[in-house]
């Protein structure tokens, strides 16, 4: 039984009214549309759909919702992978698509504002007559608000940082309508306290994030691709720790385990094989740096016995390699088109991929299940994707990924590297961070009393009702 | 009229069975050396200092201030410049100096967990034979606990961030003896709230940093260090932007005014001269790198008309000069010893750097004051530092400040880059952060709702009674 309340005709009046009717929809169409994400997560309907065309707007339809208790659940691209913006509880699916500008470059500053709704490679697109990007690198096209508000990253968040090292200001409209600001323009910033980075990753349950200014990297002089294949998972492994250990400031730094290489590299024309994978991209302001670095990679890979390194900096061969890691889950879709999946998205401390890696193959192994690896190595991140067809298979595969994450967990990492926590990582809040959640519980009670905000997400069903 | 109980018999008998007779003193002597730090702002000292030796210490003393309603202000080394740790209501200094122990040094990733009340150069001295530091650089030797709480940062923090841009985890003593641990050890997080970030920063006013796991640096193979004297103030700034603008990744890159430089170089014996100039420093992992940059760097100095450009890798040369750099104030109280000090530390974009300074200069002018200015320009951020020995002159120098303050903040930069708010910045908050500070305080209340925790700071004084 729902502690909310339906949506009626004075409540979608009073939301036009705000909106326009142009920017308002209960087409089950467009609630349909909206009501998933990449995710196995069941499907959820919204009642209705608002467009938002100003922070103005955002706030003034929080303002509502909180007046008759309605929930609203943020709307970006759809591409998160933890059920972030489904609408568990149905209310309003406040979607942040119209909201999609930019509203000014700083170049000089290597800065950026835009609205939330802006999709992460259009800004990219955007930004390349400036010399300039945003670095976190999610591999979809994201909308910049869903990436702030999961804490989104990437194949280049070893170099670069996830997407809360690369936001300076931000606002947010809150659940009782008020709109604040936080942050400045400046780099530095020791002035109060850091709301910036609480609405970041709060997976729009603190607020509804309107408006960004990110921090850009100018784009390198030279970039180039290194892929490194080795006899064994465990070689592979070493290498990424070793690499990282040498100091070597490498750009992405990706562990393909060896099914995902011979599914990306067969589907996408390149040669890989099947073996265990590394993928790096080096990023060097001098051609120079390059080489050296390059070399380096390349001592370290032949040291631990790297059966093959094919090194390259052109541009249309290195897009190659990178559209296959980018399209990975799109990829094995396709290929496996009667399945479903359980993936997985956990991150230890570097030191500490050895033994997860081959924890998750006994895992894989003592329940009988296909699991293919891929992972930001760099940063300790690991994706593991199950896929499955039937219901005992499932189970299974949910078996395997709690003791995986349970594992993640003992080794000082953490459930969630970059899906953030959405719907599936909710059980595991209380055994990774204790007595905190009950912080994080006070927090959400403070800024959210009626519990407008994204229900059902982030924290165990309990706390909701 | 405080809202605060006096620290009686029984409070202290309570005390002392929490950290034992060797852990507690209500002398004299004890609560001077902790009543101010280096700021001028007014003295004042606390009832009774009280050293934890373990985190349930501080939290269970946290606990009973609680229930009696005593005021605590956490205390490190005093090295701090807005007054954070000074004790406004009396109460308990809670000092963090007996627990200064490394807890581990993971070296493969590049971390270490330590205790809050150890130094910051006492570290870096203990991690030298691993070849690793902790880079953000606040030039004395501060606590880690009272960077973690100010969100210090420095010289370096142009390449390497600010303290908050170095931490991955967390234990905090609330205000209720709560004792929660927050963040994890992996790079990568994305679970939930991100309190660790609301802590760092937040100067002791929702809770009391007690163990910290630190991202580390490996020692740069190259270190190098540049000095470039310019003619005039607006070609050194430029110069700053200019070098920025390159996507060069220098590790260093100060402004240093004119009468700062010329009474650094006199007192430190080098041979800067009293000119506007530029103190740089390169880090790199090749010392072909090395030459690459410092002669870009070259190239961008000489274009904009540098005067003089010297460059050392010398490691003698390069501590005279950063030893000068970092002693700055200490050298400056020395050779003006009948003066008192209004500090400013304000931060901008890049881009407003110039304007900024142009203002100050103006500013100064305008009130008849003698200002130096320092500055860590690299990433924007300003000291203005005015002397001052009589009642009317300190009047102007604080009616110059809150001119040049309102501008920083007119320039989408902040009224704190790297001191806190402490006690001289509260007046500031609701001009630069507006409707956002009724957040602030709305959290305050959350987590401190009986406003133990070091009251009399971040927020004008209305909000603490």
């Amino acid at each position: 039984m729902s502690v909310y309340n339906p949506i009626n005709t004075a409540i979608l009046t009073q939301l036009t009214a705000v909106v326009s009717p142009a920017n308002i929809s209960t087409a089950e169409a467009e609630r349909q549309l909206r009501s998933h994400d990449m995710s196995q997560h069941a499907p959820c309907m919204s009642e209705v759909v608002v467009w938002p065309t100003t922070a103005q707007q955002a706030a003034d339809v929080l303002c509502i919702a909180n007046e008759n208790r309605v929930p609203v659940t943020a709307w970006g691209a759809g591409s998160s992978l933890e059920g972030n913006p489904i609408p568990l509880f149905g209310g309003i699916s406040l979607s942040m698509e119209r909201m999609n500008h930019i509203i000014e470059v700083h170049a000089n500053d290597f800065q950026v504002t835009v609205e939330a709704g802006l999709g992460y490679k259009d800004l990219n697109a955007k930004l390349a007559r400036y010399g300039l990007f945003f670095a976190p690198d999610p591999g979809a096209n994201a909308s910049i608000g869903g990436m702030l508000a999961n804490n989104a990253a990437g194949s280049r968040t070893v170099k670069y940082g996830a997407t809360k090292d690369n936001v300076l200001a931000i606002e947010v409209a809150l659940a009782d309508g008020r709109l604040i600001q936080t942050g400045a323009r400046s780099i530095k910033q020791a002035s109060g306290y850091d709301l910036l980075h609480l609405f970041i990753g709060s997976e729009g349950t603190l607020g509804v994030i309107t408006q960004a200014t990110l921090k850009l990297m100018p784009v390198p002089t030279v970039m180039s691709s290194v892929v490194a294949t080795f006899g064994t998972v465990a070689t592979a492994v070493e290498t990424v720790v070793a690499i990282r250990g040498s100091g070597l400031d490498v750009a992405a730094l990706e562990f393909i385990g060896a099914k995902s290489a011979a599914i990306l590299s067969r589907e996408h024309g390149l040669d890989w094989g099947e073996y265990p994978t590394l993928l790096m991209e080096i990023h060097a302001a001098h051609a120079e740096t390059a080489v050296l670095d390059i070399k380096l990679v390349r001592e370290i890979c032949e040291e631990l016995g790297a059966i093959r390194i094919h090194t390259t900096t052109d541009a249309a061969e290195r897009k190659q390699m990178w559209t296959a890691r980018h399209h990975n889950f799109e990829t094995k879709v396709r290929v496996f088109p009667d399945y479903k999946w359980q993936l997985m998205d956990i991150a230890v401390p570097i030191s500490a991929y050895p033994e997860l890696i081959a924890f998750i193959s006994q895992t894989l192994d003592f329940y009988g299940l296909e699991g293919m690896m891929i992972g930001h190595a760099g940063d300790g991140n690991l994706h593991v994707e199950m896929p499955y067809k039937d219901e005992v298979t499932r189970q299974s595969t949910l078996q395997a990924n709690d003791a995986i994450v349970d594992k993640a967990i003992a080794l000082d990492g953490t459930s969630s590297g970059e899906h953030g926590v959405g719907i599936g990582k909710a059980k595991f809040m209380d055994r990774e961070h204790g007595t905190a959640v009950a912080v994080m519980r006070e927090l959400k009670q403070t800024l959210d009393p009626k519990g407008i905000l994204n229900p059902g997400k982030i924290f165990p069903p309990k706390s909701e009702h």
